[in-house]
């Protein structure tokens, strides 16, 4: 029974996010049911980051499991061509990049050692036309440097409990961010986010309150003390979902470093939304 | 009677297109009725690329006779603001993203003295998934330097009856083509496109069929051939809409200029499309 590690891209704007939900289109439904068609037997996605409603991604990783030993090529052709069967001629706004064959120690979520999220802010005056619901918009102008001395507090292993959704299902609230590095990128500025996995809503919460040090409305240290007050109240105002894309998964062994984790393994369990 | 030109960015998916068309939502009615709105008069725009259905704008110009002095940026953010009041909760998919008061002797249109366009490729395998509906898709590879070529062939002034639309409103097929690049882009394939004015369908029918060439299936002089034989029936496949923008407007003096066309002005005239 191979097993194949995907590629994935979407735009998240029709999808109620990866995770199947009843009456709601899921990225995971709709890709699962394609490759239902094309395999012939029931086909179960599991994926590095379950993101949100409304999140895109551009470097998805999930693997299933299929009962034949197809070539790479056609897994990747095939669940595309019935993505887009489904659609009935709208577009399918989510694509297999590649599909490639992996040993059965391969856990598209377990496996992963570091997760990166892009999370992009339109500063202008002006809101979005072409690139409508997929940046945040931001129309008071926003300076660089006071949002990197405040994005600089949050580096390293904390209590990342005022960055926490309510909703949040990981078993702590520790987390090891090791990168949020703020680039201009003409009139948009993005924000790269690395660690080896993140709270619920972690990116969106951090995102929103450096912005408001970009904006001069809180100090680095007001970001500090929020962080370390370990209050979901302290935290700035969270950044809209149609801002952020999964970007990208590093993967090192499965088990050895599930245990090589100080805190008992819970950056690598399921919590990653 | 102030006149304003407006700098105008949309995503053409869900418009039909620039002009007022009964019972379709159009780029110019929105816009007229998000001013209207604010302005409390009738406005009537006029721009510079009547862009069709689904192709996009990152900067449009057009222009507007308002009753009342307004400060330049109190028309973009008025504008701003009623388009998102009525866009009812979605995204207006169109912004103003300048107003600039011009002397009334401007005419967005008929003062244009070169246009701009980018096709955008997206050549890879795989279908798009994040910019679905905004680039065309061509899963075979294609060659650069063939493609650039055949784009070689078509630069100049000629008689484009072969890249014009049987709907073409131009009184005449002459255009004079001033750069029609071919850049690679990552993933994607540019080609950017100037000239004074083009026919309609012109700048879709020549990615086409350079595209041809690209593919191998079509020599340059096979594209050479197509545009001598003057013949509608000789075009490549039309490229589609979804990848199209109109990107840039040059201004001249309006008069002068379109006495000083050879052909009798015709360049000039009102058949962008």
């Amino acid at each position: 029974m191979p097993r194949y590690k995907l590629i994935i891209e979407y735009n998240g704007a029709p999808f109620c996010g990866w995770q199947r939900q009843s009456g709601f289109p899921s990225v995971q439904q709709t890709l699962e049911e394609a490759m239902e068609q094309f395999a012939g037997h029931p086909v179960r996605l599991f994926c590095a980051g379950r993101t949100d409603t409304g999140v895109h991604a551009l470097h998805q990783v999930a693997h299933a499991d299929l009962l034949r030993d197809w070539p790479e090529e056609t897994v990747r052709d095939a669940t595309n061509a019935c993505l887009k069967d489904r659609s009935k001629g709208d577009y399918a706004y989510v694509c297999v990049l590649r599909a490639e064959k992996v040993p059965t120690s391969f856990h598209a979520r377990l496996s992963a050692t570091k997760r990166r999220y892009l999370y992009r802010i339109l500063n202008r005056r002006a809101p979005p036309g072409v690139e409508a619901g997929r940046v945040w918009h931001v129309p008071q102008p926003i300076r660089l440097d006071t949002m990197r001395d405040a994005a600089s507090k949050l580096l390293g292993h904390h209590d990342f409990t005022t960055f926490r959704s309510a909703h949040c299902q990981a078993p702590g609230p520790f987390k090891t961010l090791d990168r949020l590095d703020v680039t201009g990128e003409g009139e948009e500025i993005h924000v790269h986010a690395a660690a080896r996995s993140f709270l619920h809503h972690q990116v969106r919460s951090m995102v929103g309150t450096i912005v408001q040090a970009g904006l001069g409305r809180w100090s680095a240290d007001d970001v500090r003390a929020a962080l370390e007050a370990r209050d979901r109240t302290r935290c700035g105002p969270q950044a809209p979902a149609c801002g952020l894309y999964f970007v990208g998964v590093d993967y090192g062994e499965p088990v050895s470093r599930i245990e090589a984790v100080p805190d008992g393994g819970s950056e690598a369990r399921p919590e990653q939304r």
